[in-house]
């Protein structure tokens, strides 16, 4: 069976993954002569830099996401479709997927990465991942599930377990997370539970190397670290979690910290698309491309973003993952589609700088010419963040929640919500 | 095991259920000299009369609903606890629940009440209810659902099974639904889905009665079945469902409908409390209580809002099941725990007026005085509900995204998001 898309004379390019790399791509080339068939498993584009605040009930998750179809109204020649490819048929230059065959003429891969849990099967069944809005909105009602919990758990050892947290890995998320329970234990928390002692509540934020935000200074890592620990959040650098089984965690420095939820933003790894030749696939699983982002053996194949492993002067060891790299490489490969090769030129990523917020009126901001932290570093976290989110409503909206919840110290979110299915009760 | 609440020198009123009224008897109890528990099994308060507007992807969630913990932070003898309650222990004075049992010395049952599939198990398994913010959001996740498996769908039978929706009762939320999804079809739906031929979407809204909105006068009615008309949807009075087994609908008038979705707003019924004297449960599984809301037989027990079933001489059959009702109920019990019984008056009902909206600049209001509709009352309709929701942040937001709405002819939350669970995929 293939795909129900009709096969015009026009050039078809399939775009797997509507993240910044794939939504930035398929803008470009549905104004270019080529039909453009865009997949996705979900039917929005997320902004993952914000998935933390969905988590701690600041946002909503439909304020950092942003319907992909809504994207491309005007686009005749665009095809969106929710599903997900089981397998590249590079021979054939199709892709099979739940809805059908789908052929390609061209196929650029942008799908990104997910959590990486190295392997233990056991960290992976109990810890919280982050890499989805879906995952944010499961912690947003897991943090608040358990503390409901703990109101009926007499046992002093088990209600420590249900109000502690643990956060694994010292990059952006990690960080942010972690700072953001601190503030919520500080403001909120005593509000909403004073039968708990909520002082009695502790932030873990564990980072397995001996600084935390490993990508950017020294000088914001050490910043970032002050500004946790006067948050009240205890960081223990150079100790990687061993284990966890649901209710207690090991570390490599022989730590043992009781508590049930392990929110675990310590690596990630390429998602798996079958079918690519065997040394396509190199470190954290990404897909292996030359400088015009093709990907070797693979005709016609092309991969941008997170998943893409390309050696750069600058970057030996392929860019970092984020977003301002898969945006760079998308619009540099829609602008490859408009010549022929021999004009293309070599993919360079300009490194415009990193930041992260650690709480109110804290940030830490790194630009190739300068670094500051604090207060204006934190403004200038909140404008650039708000300036890339998509659509000027989630714009609007967004502004007006962090006015709202700066001036009351609220994040006024704190909702259980899941939609019913049918014949299921909600518990 | 008893519920984790101390149990102090002041007398104990146990409020089961934070709709309008559980909540707002909370409101008032909790700054008189009880201490007030107070039982839900979801950690919010939801305002009712804006499902539709979720379901239809022009609100969110959070807008519509209020954490219930945030409506009483500054209340030291109020204890919230998210659970249920299994049984009452008239005996005892005590009610049973998954948290342990729970004493009281006077218990309010403001439980309300949830869909009625009339016994009809097939069509109970089948239709959708709307009658929690749960299943709005289940109700806009199933039909964003079915137009993306529309894209796919070959056959046209089946596709226009997909893309048909009926819609039961024609009460407020039937009403509102049926026009909601009407200039869905006329404003949304062609830019989303071009693909789709959109104008071939029928929407029906079926009614068992002569008369729409039957509950409002017949001047309202009319003038709704009007504005409906105009807006495309197809209505059928004097039409019942008989049978709907996920794919056909057919009606007592013998008429036969293709369609997977439908919509089931026909009516309900009381939820159950095992343990009241089986003499207490009446009509429409109400509890019946006298004109001081006391339920016969059931000492210190009351029961107020949808679940109540009171005569009083204008209202022969009982009150109608709305939120004015449960809310002046609230407020004159609230009066009789502030005085001896002997100072006691009967509860009577002040009818305040009723309204529905069926579209842009199209409602219809019924005040005691005199009645109107279109533009007037779909501008009465908006205020009204925006001065009814709880939190003046709830306002803020329901207002920008009225106004949005209405400036750009869209619903803008077309998301389907679910929390992932643990070990989970999201397909």
């Amino acid at each position: 069976m293939k795909i129900n898309i009709p096969e015009t004379e026009k050039e078809r390019v399939v775009i797997v993954g509507g993240g910044f790399a794939g939504l930035t791509l398929a803008r470009k080339l549905s104004r270019q002569d080529f039909q453009v068939v865009l997949i996705d498993k979900n039917n929005y584009h997320q902004f993952q830099p914000l998935f933390y605040q969905v988590a701690m009930a600041g946002l909503e998750p439909s304020s950092i996401v942003f319907p992909l179809r809504k994207a491309f109204q005007k686009d005749r020649s665009f095809y969106f479709r929710v599903t997900t490819v089981t397998e590249v048929e590079l021979a054939h230059k199709r892709l099979q997927t739940p809805l059908g065959i789908c052929n390609y003429d061209y196929l650029v891969l942008a799908i990104g990465a997910d959590t990486n849990f190295f392997g233990n099967e056991q960290i992976a069944q109990h810890a919280i991942p982050m890499k989805s809005v879906s995952e944010a909105l499961y912690l947003r009602n897991r943090i608040l599930s358990d503390y409901e919990k703990a109101l009926s758990t007499v046992d002093y050892e088990e209600r420590q377990g249900l109000i502690d947290i643990v956060n694994v890995g010292g990059g952006p998320t990690g960080v942010e997370v972690a700072g953001a329970l601190a503030e919520m234990k500080r403001y909120v928390l005593p509000k909403d539970y004073p039968e708990l002692q909520t002082d009695e509540i502790d932030i873990y934020l564990l980072e397995g190397g001996s600084q935390l935000l490993s990508g950017m200074s020294e000088e914001a890592g050490e910043k970032a670290l002050q500004f946790l620990r006067e948050l009240g959040v205890q960081v223990m650098l150079n100790s990687r979690v061993t284990s966890f089984d649901g209710a207690e965690i090991q570390t490599s420095d022989e730590q043992r910290i009781s508590s049930q939820k392990v929110i675990w933003a310590a690596g990630i790894t390429g998602n798996r698309m079958p079918g690519l030749p065997e040394g396509a696939i190199t470190f954290g699983n990404r897909i292996k491309v030359d400088r015009y982002h093709r990907v070797e053996g693979a005709e016609g194949v092309f991969a941008i973003g997170d998943i893409a492993y390309m050696e750069e002067e600058a970057y030996p060891q392929g860019h970092p993952q984020v977003a301002q790299v898969a945006m760079q490489q998308a619009k540099h490969l829609a602008g490859q589609f408009e010549k022929p090769s021999a004009e293309w030129t070599p993919f360079r990523y300009r490194d415009l700088g990193a930041m992260a917020t650690i709480g109110r009126n804290k940030a830490v901001v790194d630009l190739p010419k300068f670094k500051f932290q604090g207060f204006f570093a934190w403004l200038v976290w909140l404008f650039v963040h708000l300036f890339q989110i998509l659509g000027v409503k989630n714009k609007l909206f967004i502004f007006l929640n962090w006015v709202w919840n700066y001036l009351t110290y609220d994040q006024s979110l704190r909702l259980i919500i899941r939609p019913k299915q049918r014949g299921e009760e909600i518990t």
